[in-house]
């Protein structure tokens, strides 16, 4: 360009930055034909390995590496990841995940030989948990929820360094999704706050399509490397054949006592939305809300959440409109996801998160929750178990159950010798004030915060006992005592409510 | 909760915040089983006028709005929301809009009365563009590309207060597609960007679809507020019905010269990838492309940018594995777009800008580009006319030029009586050191910066010339001589690059 034509600065403009050739900021030049124009960096984004890619991210010792966790118990990325880190001699990295299983147990030694010092995540289980509740981390875990995870990344409370993608299928410049190729998962919701922020992103996939990919779920002006590995995971682990409800009778009791709960609540109309998750007495719910609605005549608006072949049936049926999908819990949802256009993926952010304008659990009419123990507070814990070890997560409970109009928790009166009804939970999970029904199989109890909802089951001849009464019934039957919970003893873990605040804490056991 | 049970601040975590009930930071709070449950703010997010979302968004004097054009010269929103500014008594305020066409020229109005003191866009065209070109503006408008437009939004150099989006279908909490209804004009590409970065972000919809909507092309965690208006655009101003090549003869030789130089180009071959506006030349080498593509037995990999019929008849006769859609040009990529799953949207920032990790742009091997100008440095301007009119705009014709590894100019030698290859053109938009090929009636000419370009289509009998002929060809056929320019005179727009910086300024006329 001629430059004399320009001023140096400009008068309702400010200064004038002349063009110099290329893009200035970006060290981009179009060299010449036979060359590459680029990735917007130079050189390519498909790197032969994985030290590569972590080398080009820059990554150093105190660095924040994430994970989502689609790939469930079937994943090989987390321990392919640090695998590769200990092996460059890295330290003190904090693994910031979606979500740990079982599978993941090679972390306990990362982190006894200080390659890992910190750990975030909305669910634990498994020797990573039980490593955490022993007091191996000389940091406190952070515990999150799903919503209040990505809250974090997206107000920059947490800061991601590098973040792994478990891609089942990319192209050549970062193109994502998780619906084909063996490792199929179907969609990726929480990853995708991941690569939407993260300073670094590395798409590891074992199945590299042609560009573009199709379809597209993450795209790739997210993506700065993509890496090819032989299997990001165990297809046996990363999505069960099906999922089923229970045929336990007791547990099918309290599923029919939840399902009378939400027939009577006033919510079952056209427009209904529900969420339950994949477990065997929320699927028993399903079961009887779909009858429910069959008899009624009621189109739903959507259901949410992880989705499992339960929903996809009620799609089809024709019971709700759409789906509203975070992860895929089995393989008719990835393939219901991959096909039918009212199958719909949400983000971590869409889902759950309290810090946008507006998430998808505010718009839940129904959300049937799981506990191990209940309180006479509502408080409910799903973190720890009875003795106190850490063995889940609140995932998306505390998101879902604030944002919905009924919570309705179902549990047992007792496990493995324990009471589930309790005075006080061992850890908070989700605070009372946002649960609103327990239903147990001798009875269920109201929030007594909640009038207008005790009037309205009463008034439709439900029965309804104080909370109290389930707590004494479930003491009485228990062998073994719970211990009674010591306020003093090292805090291995911070259990954050989703806005970030304190709601609980996890002593060493 | 029981706040005893947490200690002040911890090693290793800081200072902790305890749960104090709700979401601490939205002041949201569940208040009972009858009240809505709120959308991440108090109330509703449907408002009843335009003006109820522009006073809760905030907007005061000197704020800056965003709009997106894919309504058009059939958009109605943005006169809407400028009258109801205007009624506010609002001023200084700045008009971001991706684009402005004739049915904007109301805004001409509000400029000369102190209400709309800024205004950047890619493109402007009609009573607009002339009262800018006329000095109308106090502050110079900037004339931005698509890529540099998203580059500005997302690293904060264009801070948008209030983004209003044109949507064909939202439901109630904000979920958006332009692919529903009577105003559907396809993919929402620019405006993703808009939606990501805006404080605030209004939905205009004349089509309140049930939640969710489906698809779901920019969601709800993005907006903040929606209103429902009569009409947001007129259809036949929206999206052509059809739209088709050139008959003229000498475009259809300049189309098949262009052609040749694809052919003989090497990049003709399996995955090769292609983007061509919607002008008739352009739509001409598109027709030559294909029928090669199919004597040649290619199977393309990707087209992309605005898509037209054209491109969604190669998509379908697999010449094509996918397309890439920013903007839908006719009513058959709207339906296609709707129905197809290989044909996806891709937003303003994953097409072309600069600063991402890689824009689609950077993978496309052949971009046709028109001209109103060319110059013997191969620079291209599109933005003013010889009379140094302001009369459109580099929408993404630089991003392009600079990503394809063949960007090839057609251009008549002549126009309206005065040449189109001259000696400097009234204006650059796309430097020459990104432009390979300018294609005219009377022979082409390569950039002599492409050495091996230039032997590669020698080698395959293409006869070239130097830009030089082709600039005396044109010279001596002009009926009209190019006033000489001159650098002086006010500044009325500033052309910004890709990158921010400055490649040229347009004057007074």
């Amino acid at each position: 360009m001629d430059k004399g034509r320009l001023p140096a600065r400009l008068d309702g403009y400010g200064l004038i930055k002349p063009f110099g050739g290329g893009i200035s900021d970006l060290i981009k030049r179009k060299a010449g034909f036979s060359l590459p124009s680029g990735d917007g960096r130079p050189g390519t984004k498909l790197l032969p390995t994985l030290r590569a890619a972590i080398e080009a991210s820059g990554l150093k010792d105190g660095g924040v590496i994430s994970f989502h966790h689609h790939l469930r118990n079937g994943d090989f990325v987390i321990n392919l990841v640090l695998a590769e880190i200990a092996r460059m001699g890295l330290r003190d990295i904090t693994v910031a995940a979606s979500s740990l299983f079982p599978v993941h147990a090679p972390l306990v030694d990362y982190v006894r030989e200080g390659i890992v010092t910190g750990i975030r995540a909305a669910y634990i289980t498994g020797p990573v948990a039980e490593a955490v509740s022993g007091g191996l981390l000389g940091r406190p875990a952070i515990m999150q929820t799903h919503g209040g995870r990505a809250r974090s990344i997206e107000c920059g409370e947490l800061t991601i360094d590098l973040a792994f993608i478990a891609a089942p299928a990319a192209d050549k410049c970062g193109n994502l999704n998780g619906v084909d190729g063996r490792s199929a998962c179907g969609t990726l919701g929480y990853a995708m706050v991941d690569a939407a922020y993260a300073r670094y992103v590395v798409a590891i996939t074992d199945n590299l399509v042609p560009y573009p990919a199709s379809p597209i779920d993450i795209s790739q002006e997210c993506v700065d490397f993509i890496v090819q590995v032989d299997a990001i995971g165990d297809p046996k682990g990363i999505v069960s054949g099906t999922t089923r409800a229970t045929t336990d009778p007791v547990g099918l009791r309290i599923a029919h006592a939840a399902a009378q709960v939400i027939a009577a609540s006033g919510l079952l109309v056209d427009g209904f939305s529900f969420q339950t998750g994949a477990g065997g007495i929320s699927l028993a719910v399903a079961a009887e809300v779909r009858k429910l609605m069959q008899e009624r005549h009621i189109q739903g608006s959507f259901a949410s959440g992880g989705i499992t072949g339960y929903m996809v049936d009620m799609l089809e049926e024709g019971l709700f409109r759409g789906l509203l999908d975070v992860q895929c819990f089995d393989l008719k949802a990835v393939e219901s996801y991959r096909r039918n256009p009212s199958h719909q993926c949400m983000s971590a952010s869409m889902y759950a998160s309290p810090r946008t304008r507006g998430a998808v659990v505010d718009q839940l009419d129904v959300m049937i929750l799981g506990a191990t123990e209940v309180d006479l507070g509502f408080n409910v814990n799903v973190i720890t178990g009875s003795d106190g070890v850490i063995m889940g997560g609140s995932g998306g409970h505390a998101d879902a159950a604030a944002g919905a109009k009924l919570a309705l928790v179902t549990s047992k009166l007792n496990a493995g010798g324990y009471a589930k009804i309790v005075d006080k939970v061992t850890t908070v999970t989700t605070p009372g004030e946002t649960v609103d029904v327990v239903v147990t199989e001798e009875g269920m109890a109201v929030n007594p915060a909640r009038a207008e909802l005790r009037e309205r089951l009463q008034s439709q001849g439900i029965r309804l006992v104080p909370i109290e009464q389930l707590e004494e019934i479930a003491r009485n039957r228990a062998s073994l005592a719970k211990e009674e919970r010591q306020d003093e003893g090292r805090i291995v873990a911070v259990v954050e409510y989703r806005d970030g605040s304190v709601i609980d804490v996890v002593r060493r056991v």
